[in-house]
């Protein structure tokens, strides 16, 4: 399959590395925040792309029983989005023990108020209060995405505004790291700010499994249906004779994803002018839609028959990202004099 | 070599484990509080002793240069004070990367709180003030050692008084994990508290690299001596014709280590009746620790002439202590759902 390439500081095509983790079902959130970026960046990077499931432990550890589920049906469904695994490699995080190997080193010279200072940390713990989050490996977790990023020597990770703090902190690790050991080892990743559609949930907030609001990549034409059409749209258009306002809709937002111009123009003038009804306006949208998912969900119902291709798959892109981890794995052993 | 025992939560033959970070030579303080300990315990237990090479860089990471040459000492020192490889099992820490995949996965679940309480966590931050220990690591260092511990699930742990917390947080660890993945993954290490004698410094502190007040097990005979003659011993004593006290004078100490008991009697008394003078007292201790010492020096002669095989049975005790530890954590990764 995929040859591991030679990795160096001075590669003419840049590395980019991403994970996801495997939590649940992935949605359109998921899939215009952060998948089909991938599915573009694997024709202009070095692409390596990781199941993130040692990850899913620093909220998920008291239940963790739906990982290999969820990081099998994601797997599917990179693959039905457009992922190619001849042109990026997969793998699979707890597979890589350098990955822990890299973390506990990193943890020996990563000061303390570097984690606490990371902006997420209080956040998260703020948002998740129906678990304890009090635990080291939750203060360490942007310290765990640095070993991830820098055991590959990653040039760029694709991120959104809010995680710009964690490259921050991966940047200053690398720093620390290569000034007290004397030797370039390891290079700064950069960010590779991308711009996202906005993908509102059901109810209008954002798009999260825990908000219950979520349409998921696996679900069916029908499913789609029955979520969209008693979708909540603009709560001042009571009437059907009354005026809408599509900027306060969220069926506008998924008609500019699915959508051409032409009837994107046809939608938002009719409700505007009420031409056109609530329904009318979801039936054209269910048809964008399923011109946009049908042949991904075909794909994804071909390669859910055989999972353990699936599972092959990541399997092989995990012994490319072995060669490549270990390589500056050496390097590191080396430099802290743990070679022997 | 020694053959894996099939590990079990109830075996006939309690398991031991312990380790030593190679932070320098061992000293006579390390001898007599630790390692002829162990050599007692090889007849009685299991026993699995390892080169903690990654604790050293809890304290050392700024300056890990001499970790493999102390490693190599110390495994020399093991062996020529009596640890034999065909009843006890060397590995090396680092070589075992299940340490740090468990030290991850229980980062996952241990409260901060937990680490922060550890009475030695301050205690050690306020004694080393000439570096930085605010580190992620330093805090997490009795995570990674009940990592150490129950990766073998071993049932005893030699420590002394002061180290009976760590062994407490282990336990606590233990529980908690059992309990949320519902399993008796994990048996709860016991201390296996030993009476070690007292070895004073050459300066009357306690022995210790940082002072500068140690004998080294490397010493030869002329060195040894050359810090015996000129140590201060009971400083009342400032003639020859004046009586001493004994029980301030740390060559009584080191008298009740190596001379007999006729010996001792002699010393103490003459030094009580100014019979004999501070330079006879020494003497006698010499010839004591001489005998001691000689048939241990040759034996460390003999096997520094071939490092390599040091670290042959280094290597062998590490396949063997992989097996045991490998066993473990399939069961970890089983219950905790990161087995695909």
């Amino acid at each position: 399959m995929n040859k591991p390439k030679e990795p160096s500081n001075h590669r003419t095509i840049e590395r980019v590395l991403s994970g996801m983790r495997p939590t649940g079902r992935l949605h359109l959130g998921n899939y215009h925040g952060a998948l089909q970026n991938w599915v573009k960046l694997q024709n202009d990077y070095e692409c390596l792309f990781f199941v993130a499931d040692w990850h899913c432990l620093t909220t998920d550890y008291a239940d963790p029983k739906d990982i290999r589920g969820n990081a099998e049906n994601m797997l599917i469904d990179w693959l039905a989005c457009g992922l190619d695994p001849k042109k990026c490699t997969f793998f699979v995080q707890s597979w890589l023990k350098v990955h822990a190997e890299l973390h506990l080193l990193l943890s020996m010279m990563t000061p303390l108020s570097w984690l606490e200072r990371v902006p997420s940390y209080k956040e998260i713990r703020q948002q998740l209060t129906d678990r304890d989050l009090s635990t080291y490996g939750f203060l360490g977790y942007p310290m765990l995405m640095t070993a991830d990023i820098i055991a590959y020597n990653a040039n760029r990770v694709p991120v959104g505004e809010d995680q710009v703090a964690h490259i921050e902190l991966s940047r200053e690790v690398v720093r620390r790291f290569n000034f007290l050991y004397k030797k370039e080892v390891f290079v700064e990743p950069k960010p590779l700010l991308t711009q996202t559609p906005k993908v509102p949930g059901l109810d209008g907030r954002k798009m999260s499994k825990s908000y219950n609001n979520c349409i998921y990549i696996y679900d069916t034409k029908e499913e789609v249906r029955k979520k969209i059409m008693p979708a909540i749209t603009d709560p001042a258009r009571k009437r059907r004779e009354d005026p809408g306002h599509p900027e306060v809709c969220i069926i506008h937002d998924y008609h500019k994803l699915y959508s051409s111009a032409e009837v994107c123009a046809w939608c938002e003038d009719g409700c505007r002018t009420a031409k056109i009804g609530c329904v009318d306006c979801k039936k054209k949208l269910l048809e964008g839609m399923d011109a946009f998912w049908d042949p991904i969900r075909e794909k994804r119902a071909e390669i859910a028959k055989h999972p353990e291709q699936v599972w092959e798959i990541a399997k092989s892109g995990s012994e490319v990202a072995k060669i490549l981890a270990e390589t500056t794995m050496e390097k590191v052993r080396e430099v802290m004099h743990l070679k022997y």
